[in-house]
């Protein structure tokens, strides 16, 4: 039993007030956990694409006041009623989407859509019982995304944690809780290529670049990196990109120029743009007979995936993946130990930190382009 | 060594000598095998649609005279230069696809499009020296997709056989030559149901049968059977569909239809009809998380597939297959084996039986949509 266990915690919390404008660090008060919850001191936490997107609000519902974050490694401080797995002092992931073990999708082996805790990115409270854990001075401060993790301590369901090994600094693998596994397990998971192997990545990004190391990992041959900025072609060979594509640079589809270049085609090909166009050429330019491509990418709602039945019917397998296929409980701990055993290079991902008091910095830095994976440190 | 080896033999065939027009039968003199080639005394061919569609030759640059026939088992009568794995009596089915065993096609587990052998519609001679092995008179008569099976004897490239059982029916085992193996593959070989999965087959022809009794094979729990056509609701009882869907009985998409009737999707779907909205239909139709939909039916090339990006990244998966995905010479002989093993039933395919004098029976039974394999013998 931690001596705060069952009271409200009153600690400092990043909190989002409009859209777009500067986070402002304060005080809030963090209720115990309710039922099948854990309330967690965050260590460290980093930015995501997908905090900057709600942040900014363009294209969705605004709901403001709010605590983003959902990229975080922390300790339980306590739990709630009918947890079990989870106890105080446990070294956690926070996960963005979850998985309660008794749904449909949990007792799949090939799903990880969890009916009760996928990602919802419109709910600012939590499920139990539709409340918000986060107040100020009597205004609740909506969730986000059921983490929240831009405060000292935050209240997540007990679903949406993966315990870890205790050895693991935080620092570090707090990056596997959302892009970085996104992109590892596209390759590692869903696009599994053998040894040898050739594969596009789509996108340089965080995202990008974790499918291309999990391409490294997977011993692939050839991994040839398409992006229009050419910037990120030095940086994305430190992940084992072998060649790059500018689609700029050709008057052709680029799914032509891949297959010149590849007698036909890729073995496999991972999309983490979102680009529709993107996301048609990744599955165009994988090989006929035996190509797999994985989209991971999410397009806008409008946008249509069009392509010739001929190339599905020419043996291409088109498959789509959410958080890497992994299972959060299940699976983030093994992710881990990967990096752990040294299988996993993370810290080529990790290029700024901040102490959390500049967590305005780390926007500023995602804004601007700069740079893969910002922490941002609760210790200093 | 047969006493006919080395010569022009000399036989009946039904030759095709305008589009849509009856088959003649008369004396046609075959050539002997060359290098890599295989003569075959045909014992019983059956009627396919590729057949028919290629003597109608609507859509497609016609070339005639012409010997049609693909699905065929036959016994070996001579082998040419460099023939190995065949020899003179053993029985074989002729397959309008082939497996050279040397290309990145047939060296991948994955592929069955091998470079060399792959079905060309629009070759009407022997890949060695582009001659025909048929002619009469002095004036050579095309072949078809490498078999022409319409015929008492056949040259063939030994790619394209496969050494089956001795001891298997031939008037019942030449239907695996083509469209059942095409149905039965794309279910057991790609879309591979689990034990009481659920599976959606689209178009409950010959092929879309097959494909339903790979799932049948496989154990699955439901099979839901969609075609426009109700009167073959019926039929498919037999061929272990447990439920049916016309899509033309309901206002909404028959995949809104079928994701109703099964908690959010069938397991698994196979498309058999080539119809491009059936073909959005059904891989629409599949669960997300894990349902998978296979490809079979060709459409015209005008047609588009179309989805929305979402649809993929619910972690669905879209196939294509060709001929199941089986490796012709590898494969067949263990399709022939289920079937003798009792696993697979093929009799409920042949409905009806006519011999080689009334070949032109068999297309008006096509024509008119009547029964799903019609053997035509060539020992009466």
């Amino acid at each position: 039993m931690s001596i705060t266990a069952g009271l409200v915690i009153r600690c400092k919390a990043a909190v989002a007030w409009e859209a777009g404008k500067p986070l402002v660090i304060q005080q809030v008060e963090v209720a115990p956990p309710q039922a099948m919850e854990v309330r967690i001191k965050i260590k460290y936490t980093s930015l995501c694409h997908t905090d900057l997107y709600f942040w900014e609000a363009k294209g969705q519902s605004p709901l403001f006041p709010r605590i983003f974050g959902h990229e975080a490694g922390g300790i339980v401080e306590s739990v709630g009623e009918g947890v079990t797995g989870l106890e105080v002092g446990d070294h956690v992931l926070t996960v963005f989407t979850g998985e309660c073990g008794e749904c449909s999708h949990c007792k799949s082996e090939e799903s990880n859509l969890c009916n009760l805790l996928r990602i919802n990115t419109d709910r600012g409270v939590m499920l139990s019982d539709g409340k918000s854990r986060f107040s100020i001075n009597g205004t609740p401060i909506n969730h986000f995304v059921g983490t929240s993790t831009f405060s000292e301590y935050t209240v997540v369901h007990s679903g949406c944690l993966a315990k870890i090994n205790p050895l693991a600094p935080l620092n570090k693998v707090c990056v596997l809780s959302c892009g970085i596994s996104t992109g590892l397990g596209a390759t590692l998971n869903v696009a599994k290529p053998k040894k040898g192997a050739s594969v596009a990545i789509f996108g340089l990004g965080a995202v990008g670049l974790a499918a291309a190391e999990g391409a490294r990992i997977a011993g692939a041959s050839r991994i040839i990196g398409v992006d229009v900025n050419p910037r990120k072609f030095e940086e994305a060979k430190k992940f084992g990109v072998t060649e790059f594509v500018n689609p700029k640079d050709y008057d052709k589809p680029v799914q032509e120029v891949i297959a010149e270049m590849t007698n036909g085609g890729v073995d496999r090909s991972v999309e983490c743009t979102g680009n529709i166009s993107a996301m048609i050429s990744a599955f165009e330019c994988v090989h006929d007979g035996w190509g797999a491509a994985v989209l991971v990418g999410v397009p806008s709602k409008e946008a249509m995936f069009m392509t010739r039945p001929i190339n599905v019917l020419n043996e291409r397998t088109l498959k789509g993946t959410f958080f890497g296929n992994y299972k959060p409980r299940t699976d983030l701990p093994s992710v881990v130990d990967m990096y752990m055993n040294k299988k996993l290079e993370l810290d080529k991902f990790i290029t700024h930190q901040v102490p959390f008091s500049e967590i305005n910095k780390a926007f500023e830095l995602m804004v601007k382009g700069e740079g893969l994976r910002c922490i941002i440190s609760l210790e200093d």
